[in-house]
């Protein structure tokens, strides 16, 4: 085995270097720290179970993404953790069972088979909240504010909102009658956002014509505020659920344009990213700087039935490293260098001298006998001296 | 499949709770602060790398604790870190590749395939320091000055230090002439501390009458500080090399009371743990209401060589999860209750005095429209209300 074997590190599983660890955790703390502030409790999913509970509610989709292992005590398959919300959500439904809304928030690394997009990694620090047990607006509303102050607390100053809701498109394919395999085609071309495939599959395809014209509708409803008035038009007779969705998709719109009138607002109604799980808004945040989405979420009520409890739900999560490296610092040099200790009078006091600096949330770093490196290298922009008036700190000339 | 199928966890992959949670997440800000101030740069290694880098240097007795994977991508085996300081020990070597002294710290959860002990769990939260480029014992009393800080900010009141020296046991062992063998079985012996097994493998086994008389005593010197005396006359004629540490432990001993009288000190000049990798003195801090040591660690020279680059390093961890688990603590009601936002005159200035009440720091828990739950369920002990004079806070009675 050659050297570069063994510092070679696999796809997609990165490290992360000073100062950029140091950037890292001064994010995880402000997210946090502004969850708290709204009552968000932080809770730790382990980073393994079994697959029986991973790969149930909103985790179906994630057999692929999942790493597999052998569990050597039972013989069981378990899987590390690729997404924290089916976790929470089993954490709600049964080991927390709190009556009423309940708000949490997490901040765990997952592991990933493969990475989710051709820049990610396979080694993402998921963090985000969730709020269960209440189904109005409000609660989006809240998440929605959240999103946007997490992107604001990681220093982004124009962010773009894409708002969706999966339940325009449920409620449209669920109202004709297409079979399950012209289903999927239909799912895939609207995915893709191709006209021409929608317009193949649904005519001659789809009976009631005045359906099939909807269908055709949805995918080109993408764009600013004003998709939203000609889905009003253009949906006029579609199902009841599709007019509630448009309702709640303007009642959102106004909320955001409100306490965030700085925030870009986008419409995509054919927006079909977790399908399987989300029931109703749906939407991703983005910067200029960065190709794809920083923050994802949106309502996925009654995933918390496969353990035995079916609450509203709706929350968001990011990838923190991420969302760190948007903003890299160089490093900044900050601290005392303090000289090695040695026996004599001056030095008696040296080390008491330290530990008040450092009490006072100073950085010292103290050198060690013989060695070659100075203050420059280690960051350190004073140093601390004895003069005839006692131990003194001088910047660094 | 039952619904217990779904939320029951493996063993030892344990989920944190609220307030259980923000307790670890206090903790760990307090101790990455701590190194912080003591000039300790975070750094963050992959949660997964190949077998062939974790399983090298300090890493090679963790093949039966590694959980392996197979990457999709390369088809090459992986790992899942089960310690983090193997993995600090090549980026030190090799992705950071500092001049001089370096101290990093780190604070990663790991996955173990087995528990190493009876209560531990399989999915520790790692934190810790090391320290790389600095052989003198002066970075070895760093690190024990670190190892006790950690501890009281962790809210231990009585510490007890056992000290020990890998060297003692080498020098001796390889000053005789014992084959793999009888090496093999008098290390077991010496590790379960069974002087009569010693006796048995070493009488009639080692030529060298005086040194067999060295080994037999070695398995008796575990105590309080006199141990390192009764060393001193029992290894007169032993290996310079086991003098040495002895003369290292002295020194440590006179260190570490001078600068944590408070800690109980101890000696075991048998003690064994990491023979594979330690190089120097070693070390385990205890709390009187834990049976297990909290914080392990001491020098394990040159084991960057096996990713080019041989370095002194010391250095020590702790489990983060069983640290917060030490002082548990109930629940504070600390928050504002605000209620639900409704139209109408005193309401709109709602947002603006919670937005404000958050951001000086408060924690602000809105009503959600017709929930049942009320602010102690939401460990609140406040409440926000509309007066003739305003929005005001009140206490809750």
């Amino acid at each position: 085995m050659t050297i570069a074997d063994r510092w070679l590190l696999p796809d997609g599983m990165d490290e992360v270097l000073p100062p950029q660890a140091t950037r890292m955790e001064e994010l995880r703390r402000a997210l946090l720290d502004l969850y708290c502030r709204w009552g968000y409790d932080l809770v730790m999913p382990p980073p393994v179970e079994f697959l029986d509970s991973l790969l149930t509610g909103t985790g179906t989709d994630l057999d692929l993404q999942t790493f597999k292992l052998t569990d050597q005590l039972t013989g069981r398959m378990m899987g590390a953790s690729a997404d924290v919300t089916p976790q929470v959500a089993r954490m709600d439904a049964h080991s927390l069972k709190r009556q009423g809304p309940a708000r949490f928030c997490y901040c765990n690394p997952v592991l990933r088979a493969k990475a989710d997009q051709h820049q990610g990694g396979r080694s993402p620090v998921q963090v985000g909240v969730e709020l269960f047990g209440h189904a109005g607006l409000e609660a989006d509303l809240e998440i929605l504010h959240l999103a946007l102050s997490s992107l604001t607390v990681a220093g982004a100053d124009e962010i773009h909102l894409a708002l969706g809701h999966i339940g325009i498109y449920r409620a449209l394919v669920q109202s004709v009658d297409l079979d399950d395999i012209g289903q999927r085609a239909l799912f895939e071309a609207i995915e893709r956002k191709s006209p021409g495939d929608v317009t193949t599959l649904v005519d001659g395809h789809v009976g009631d014509v005045q359906r099939a014209e909807l269908l055709k509708a949805l995918v080109t409803l993408h764009g600013g505020a004003d998709v939203l008035d000609e889905a009003r038009r253009l949906f006029d007779g579609a199902p009841t659920a599709v007019i509630e969705a448009l309702d709640q998709l303007q009642a959102l719109y106004r909320g955001v344009a409100e306490m965030y009138p700085g925030a870009t607002l986008y419409f995509d109604l054919a927006d079909l990213r977790g399908y399987q799980y989300h029931t109703g808004m749906t939407f991703a945040a983005y910067v200029p700087s960065y190709g794809q989405a920083l923050a994802k979420g949106g309502r996925y009520d009654d995933t918390g039935k496969a353990f035995g409890r079916a609450r509203p739900a709706t929350g968001f999560s990011m990838d923190l490293k991420l969302l760190a490296s948007l903003a890299e610092q160089p490093p900044i040099a900050d601290g005392i260098w303090a000289p090695v200790w040695e026996p004599g009078q001056a030095m008696q006091e040296l080390p008491e001298v330290i530990a008040r600096l450092r009490d006072a949330g100073e950085r010292v770093v103290q050198a060690l006998p013989g060695q070659s490196t100075g203050p420059e290298e280690h960051r350190c922009n004073r140093r601390l001296v004895s003069t005839e008036n006692g131990w003194q700190i001088f910047p660094l000339t």
